[in-house]
């Protein structure tokens, strides 16, 4: 790995590289420099964030005027309709970011919607070396080659843009969250995909610095999941959140396998993603006239007439397994058999993807590819190539009409869009799920919000990286959809940068909080929310945390679960690192003597115990925000195979009581190893409910489970 | 693909091969010669299939006593103390089989326990030449040379063995579901693992011919699924099952992703694989005292003392990417740096096996494996290496000691069997899933049974294919722990045989709607019964179908949804397949004019609803086989999104009325493109339930489905 002052692998620490942090000031820790990456994969209509609702979140902050939204990612394509600073204030006077120059970018670039923009290439360089400008386009700047910046920092923050469409798909009024709010940019991660930790650090101090409201962070490591105190994400949050900053987290998109979530530290709101109830469906016509949907970008004309349709495995190239050519993976087919046809492709457990089975297809100069694989919402068809994606079932039944015909022909029609017409939200396929691997008793994700097929702003300069195809030179993309919880993250950032407005006192922790004890479990139709997955399911706190945002509902949460820097501080003891590591992370010299007792007990918005023996009692402290004279009565859905009770069950407040401490003590009724069980604590005054979620596993002893 | 006259791929069959079809007697119909591959992957005392239950189905039928059960594998080790025929009787006079003699088996390998053994490989040369014995051992003859066979039929029909274990795990009484009834081995498959389907249709024939009561099938092939006319197995079990003769199938062990079942006929019995109330925890001890526990089969001395650990990213080999190394993918690991250490692996999308990070440790001399993966109950490592299996948030803490630690150590203590101490049934990860892809309307699997660490007959000539280590060189096994759904189905067979002496006048589909409609949905300790998945939920019919079978309620049903052979006929009619495809495979020709109506009437222990559009209403018939005067009355939970009425409500029997038939509407409340949903029926005359599943999709229009 590759050595500045700063850094090196912990695991190969030398001596020598402790002396050398004393000499450098500002040096906090050294910390591995760990490359992490970029997560990509109508919204604010389906989030009832419109200003024709009254009273509601966007009326009430009038749009997130007087808020700073700070975007780490790959920057920003300024001259984006998104980012018009029509009617926009100057940046206030207590900002102190800069428009940092660079290649492509200079001073006119940003404006009164931009007011800041820094962007980080010396951690990059350590670790990899010289960018690479040779391996396609890239701006040693702010500027944004990849499009996922642009992409994040109009979700968040864009203003209002009619007409916005993907190549005629998803047609409509583009905007961010808070449209009215100020943007500064943090170009940390380059268009490989790749951000230094080392960047990301120095980023997070520049921001803090600068003086951002929220920073939306669309990034992470893959697991496995570094100690918090490691971590530089974990570490550059810490700071920010206890200067007051709320900061913002996408869950990861390795789902939809347990324990697959990232950036669990509890003072981050991490972002799940779902859906929203719009598709693009596209009718596959058969020679028989019979029709099968799938979904797809497509909107080029190539197979809008029959071609002749095959089945990869009957097209394999000499020497190749059939089975590798049936999911149409990489030189697997036949160029001569292929040449004209439509290929039909089943994913397999070796070849899952749509793009790689699109990409084989197109060099052997395949006309389109038809992708039979496990029912997903997200579209996981490439754009640039006529490929639809259709379900096991429908993918059998066109097997079943091949083997009826003597010729075989399908046609595509073009890919439409609709709205309202599927059930929605659920939880995406991709997205990651809890528990969290480093601590499990911090409930992850926090929350849900729209991360599936999102239309937003994207980057001309970006190249399609994926085919090489007719398609790709088709005209440079100013908006894209796109899904991932890189798309979900800045939905959140910018509803806090709303919340912030309207309670600009409410503390991250607070603000978390709001959202947490508001969120929806139940979809449009008033029933369970799914949550997609092998197979789809109901979904339940690991899938979505509190559940999905309900950001007028935020508003007014009546009671808030707050928390503290020390609370904080107190977390990383009771994890057991050290006070050396922790000190140099906290800054402060406070040790908290607290043993692993006290991570059941973090004033969090959720309840989880990774291990129940026979009864534990918790302690939760709840802040009145509500009508100065309240009384709210505790309501409980026990965890399966517990006994729950709350102590005490009815909390009054008044104008010298803003505080109320209860107890909620869980008995198993069980003896065994079991699973985790969810259950929901609720305190209601009539009017607002505040709900948390319970989640319980049942043990016998720690047999399965590590004991510390 | 080889040829021989009866075979040919059916997408390129040629007019001159349908004229030698009529040359050749005997032969019905060309169908594609396609290889199938078998399934792997204290069970009777867990299902209560024991004596001491006074009046339970193994008194009841004399455990089997008369019946004969068919076993379609890899063969059978006749040697093995399952096979002993202390106390059976002679083979009845109806019984027509042989004992068919080979390399290294005669008529002195049957007995009155094996009273049938036959063999089949024209068909498996016809596809891949000669069968290579240089490849390991193999037998030209019914001997089993892989041990599936004979773990398969152990399990359905195996005497008791006293001290039967694996390598002194899961030690205790062996036997099998029917142990005093007679086996019949069809070996149609290789060790191979393939087994061709000329050679299946073959033993089909010759099973009928012979007189078994019910046959036992663990194997398939893998998805797509082709049409059921042009499916060896659903032919072949189609003309058994006409005959009376139950089929008993696994339902694959692509899971736990939606639409992965195979083997989806109708009229087989589909079972998926459930685990157990055993497990076999093996505790890892650290350096500093901590314990974090895992699972695995190693019995061996080798690590039971503290090695050196290591994470492969931190010890890959050269020029090789990191991510590899860290989930110990083959020929990613530094030799000199993992050499008598142990290894930490973490599972990755790419590198899913512990058996291959096992093969690569060893193959650098390392000590042992700790392979993190998404926690699954069955046990993943191979028994020939030290190798532990634990799930992220113990590898995630593994790593938080490496990392705070000088020199990092740990320790594997034996693996133990521990009995009553985990969460039981759960439908296994690995069980394939529904809704069928190729007929979604015929609910499929049908029904669990225990598939997870089974431990049974093995044959002691098996290599283990897994390794060559030293502890392969270990003495050759006579039982083994195996997990797969070709487990779960002999368990089923076994039952019926049992279920087939006390009822020898049911039909297949009476018997298989006693196992339907009296499974159970709940665990041991009354809760609903989970499905391993990604993540782990709730099971419902497409994880179990009825649910775990409960096989001392299944001999007292009360009710039966019957079928007919007509029926099967009329099913592949509305399925769309042409008559002249339907006759050879029916062998007869009365043609049935049903529509696609027809499939979701089809008198099944189920209702599937595919696309309920706005109502629909179905019929079914049942059978009284209770008291002869009873009253039966409906009680329903519909389906989320619909409302469900049945008429009459109420069913009367007597002794003229044995059968009645009533409708169940179905009413969308929902107008969208909705997800499948999950409901009850049942029938109740204060001491039997009845039970159906209800499982219904709601649709707008066939927007998203294929129209026929």
């Amino acid at each position: 790995m590759g050595f500045q002052g700063l850094l090196q692998s912990s695991v190969n620490l030398k001596p020598s590289l402790l002396q050398v942090q004393q000499y450098v000031p500002g040096v906090i820790r050294v910390v591995p420099n760990r490359i992490l990456s970029l997560h990509t994969t109508r919204s604010w209509d389906f989030l009832q964030v419109k200003p024709q609702i009254v009273a509601g979140i966007l009326s009430k902050s009038h749009s997130g005027i007087g808020t700073i939204i700070g975007v780490m990612d790959t920057g920003i394509w300024p001259e984006s309709e998104s980012f018009k600073d029509k009617g926009m204030e100057k940046f206030p006077s207590r900002w102190k970011g800069i428009c940092q120059e660079g290649e492509g970018f200079n001073r006119s670039h940003c404006n009164r919607k931009i007011i800041g923009a820094r962007w980080y290439v010396k951690g990059y360089e350590a670790e990899f070396g010289k960018l690479a400008l040779s391996d396609g386009v890239e701006f040693l700047s702010p500027r944004d080659a990849s499009g996922h910046g642009t992409h994040t920092s109009s979700t968040a923050s864009g203003t209002l843009v009619e007409n916005a469409n993907f190549r005629g798909l998803a047609q409509g009024l583009a905007r961010g969250g808070a449209p009215s709010s100020w943007l500064a940019i943090y170009k940390v991660c380059w268009a490989s995909g790749d951000c230094s930790s080392a960047d990301l650090l120095a980023a997070f101090d520049d921001a803090i610095f600068d003086g951002v409201d929220v920073l939306s962070v669309s990034l992470g490591s893959p697991p496995p999941l570094s100690p918090y105190v490691d971590d530089a994400l974990a570490i550059g949050s810490f700071h920010a959140v206890t200067r007051g900053i709320s900061v913002v987290c996408s869950a990861g998109n390795s789902g939809p396998y347990s324990q697959s979530v990232i950036n669990t530290a509890p003072w981050v709101i991490t972002v799940a993603a779902s859906t929203i109830d719009r598709e693009f469906p596209t009718v596959i016509t058969l020679g028989n006239n019979q029709t099968v949907v799938g979904q797809s970008f497509y909107t080029g004309r190539q197979v809008n007439k029959f071609h002749s349709i095959v089945y990869g495995q009957d097209i394999a190239a000499t020497d190749v397994d059939e089975n590798s050519a049936g999911s149409c993976d990489l030189e697997t087919l036949n160029a001569t058999l292929a040449k004209g046809k439509v290929v039909l492709c089943f994913q397999s457990r070796s070849q899952r993807s749509a793009t790689i089975a699109s990409n084989s297809v197109l060099k052997v100069q395949g006309a389109g590819v038809i992708f039979a694989q496990f029912p997903t919402k997200d579209v996981s068809c490439p754009w640039t190539f006529p490929c639809v994606q259709v379900d096991f079932e429908a993918g059998t039944s066109l097997l079943t009409y091949m083997a009826a015909s003597r010729k075989p022909v399908v046609k595509f029609s073009f890919s439409k869009t609709v709205v309202g017409q599927q059930l929605a939200p659920e939880v995406a396929y991709f997205s990651s799920r809890g528990p969290s691997s480093l601590s499990p008793s911090v409930l992850k994700p926090d929350i849900a919000a729209p991360g599936v097929d999102i239309l937003a702003s994207w980057s001309p300069a970006s190249s399609s990286k994926l085919l090489d195809s007719p398609q790709t030179k088709a005209s440079p993309l100013n908006f894209k959809l796109a899904s991932g919880t890189s798309m979900s993250c800045p939905h959140v950032s910018g509803i806090v940068a709303l919340l912030k407005g309207i309670h600009p006192t409410w503390s991250p922790a607070a603000i978390k909080s709001a959202l947490v004890t508001t969120a929806s479990v139940k979809d449009e139709y008033g029933e369970n929310t799914v949550a997609e997955g092998a197979p789809h399911k109901q979904a339940d706190p690991f899938d979505y945390g509190g559940g999905h945002v309900d950001p007028n509902k935020a508003l007014a949460p009546g009671l808030i679960y707050d928390m503290e820097i020390s609370d904080y501080v107190c977390f990383l003891y009771a994890m057991g690192y050290n006070s050396t590591a922790i000190s140099s992370m906290t800054r402060v010299h406070t040790p908290c003597h607290k043993s692993a007792k006290f991570l059941v007990n973090l004033n969090l918005p959720s309840i989880t115990i990774p291990e129940l023996k026979q009864q534990l009692t918790v302690s939760r402290t709840v802040t009145n925000v509500g009508p100065i004279n309240s009384v709210y009565t505790a309501r409980v859905q026990a965890p399966a195979g517990t006994y729950v009770s709350v102590k005490p069950s009815i909390l009054s407040f008044n104008s010298t009581i803003q505080k109320q401490k209860f107890k909620v003590t869980f008995r198993s009724q069980l003896k065994i190893q079991g699973r985790y069980s969810f259950g929901n604590l609720y305190w209601e005054d009539g009017i607002h409910v505040v709900k948390i979620p319970l989640i319980v596993r049942i043990v016998i002893n720690n047999y399965f489970y590590s004991e510390t």
